[in-house]
């Protein structure tokens, strides 16, 4: 395997590795910011990019919130941002199921275990959906609930519903889990925003989308289909979207095994690792998964700047 | 593998079979009864093995009741019970943590996930714990939450709490997962009452008490000590309890992979499997898990009265 190029410091290199790519997609978390606290030069870094005519695309797997949320986001850390550089975890669900999955006519409907971010996105594609932030189903599980579930009762398990689609959802309960679970017994196509096991926030971990397809996974014996990092699904919608040529466009990243890995497996011309996240400089040119260049931080491409 | 012996009319050979045993291990759905129906011959069944001075214990994995709960489910369908013959997987767990698990001082309290069978036990076993049934965690996640957990507050953290016990949760929530996470990350032991992944209900399945620990499990990377079949720390607690000998007891059950597994695993004198429940013929006698015996149905053992 090669040694990944380091680039900070080395302003020719930085030139050179910036002249290859159209194309630049931006982990954000550990990338552009940590938490609530934006890195040191992250808009001028990316001021530059698009003064040298670079696309920048902002690739999360967050799929509590909608590109529109995220753009609120990036703008309250000061990153300007237009709807249209940002793709989600539920906006790739989103055009997954609208443009990619042929399903009946009669079984169009999706049933979410999610937040808001969902169902933005599934409205903005034109995709009926149930669940999701519906009080209707943030309640107990009664005793009628089983009889009606096992009935196959139309009150509560709706015969459209032909795709289940697992979020990550705050709002969690065992009527939801049980719904998801019959929806994927009677059919039902078994889909999550992404795996992530963990969240990030507040400086330590919480559970993350994965923690709410696992139960289901469990029960069904199946993994869903993740349309989120590093699953290929993710890198074909934004391909989908952006129409640019893989071997001009880079992935940017602070983790080996989910973004570098992303961008080696959907064959982009280019992976930068960046040493603010959670992989270390060892991980980047000795581990598995490497990068071809790697910077102390994001911001130090400024240094290449004529 | 010897084939196993099938008993249903063949009067001597079910004399010769119970002469071998002083105490019979049942699983109770889909022996005894299913659902809520009653086997017609269970009561008479159960009758002439305590006429013949056999002991009998009722194996249960349902954590979401105590042994008096189950003592009266017993009871409304027909069967009569005492306390003292009933084995539940919250039980079994309660005398884990009270009896086997070492356990420093200032880390005796036990977070519960799950109902209140659970509680009951624990408070037999005099074990202090806190969640469970308890209200104040039947709630949304919110912000200051984050803070509050990512900074250890005692507040919401209790330093005291040593054991995580998961068992199954009518009331799963995200707060209860994000604290059992937590407790786990802080060094708690991580128990769970039994992993089925599956309950059944009303003639069909619904999410398990193995769903509660699938997402706790992926978060953290380990499995959880079971307490429930077919994991032999029940089989020691049943032991612990009754000191029965382990050659003159057989287990009865519906299910090759967990109930007979369970009594080869656990060594008993014999296994009797019934075709009342999920186990096909066909699996007793050509599967890799098989009885000693089997019956068409339990009741078939009173065509070996004298």
């Amino acid at each position: 395997m090669t040694v990944p190029r380091y680039l900070t410091g080395d302003g020719a290199g930085i030139e050179e590795f910036l002249s290859k790519f159209d194309v630049f997609l931006f982990d954000c978390d550990g990338v552009l910011w940590s938490g609530d606290h934006l890195f040191p030069g992250t808009v001028e870094t990316l001021d530059l990019l698009r003064s040298k005519g670079k696309q920048v695309v902002f690739v999360t797997n967050n799929s509590t919130k909608s590109r529109a949320d995220y753009k609120k986001k990036l703008e309250t850390l000061g990153i300007p941002a237009t709807t249209e550089e940002i793709f989600s975890s539920s906006y790739s669900a989103s055009i997954y199921i609208s443009r990619i999955l042929t399903l009946p006519p009669t079984k169009r409907k999706v049933f979410v275990l999610g937040e808001t971010g969902i169902e933005q996105e599934l409205r903005s594609e034109n995709v009926p959906f149930i669940g999701g932030t519906d009080p209707a189903f943030r309640r107990d599980i009664t005793p009628q609930d089983y009889k009606l579930i096992a009935a196959g009762d139309e009150s509560l398990l709706d015969p459209e519903v032909g795709v289940v689609l697992v979020g990550l959802d705050f709002h969690l309960n065992y009527l939801k889990l049980a719904l998801a679970y019959h929806y994927i017994r009677r059919g039902a196509v078994f889909l999550a925003t992404n795996i992530d096991s963990t969240l990030p926030n507040s400086g330590t971990l919480f559970p993350g989308a994965g923690s709410m397809s696992a139960p289901l996974i469990l029960m069904v014996g199946k993994e869903p289909v993740s349309l989120g990092k590093p699953n290929q699904a993710m890198m074909d919608a934004i391909e989908g979207k952006f129409r640019f040529d893989r071997s001009r466009a880079c992935m940017v990243g602070d983790r080996a095994n989910t973004d570098i890995r992303f961008g080696l497996e959907g064959k982009l011309g280019g992976t930068l690792g960046v040493l603010t996240g959670v992989s270390s400089k060892e991980e980047f040119v000795d581990g598995p998964i490497r990068p071809a260049a790697y910077l102390d931080k994001l911001s130090d491409l400024l240094q290449g700047a004529k």
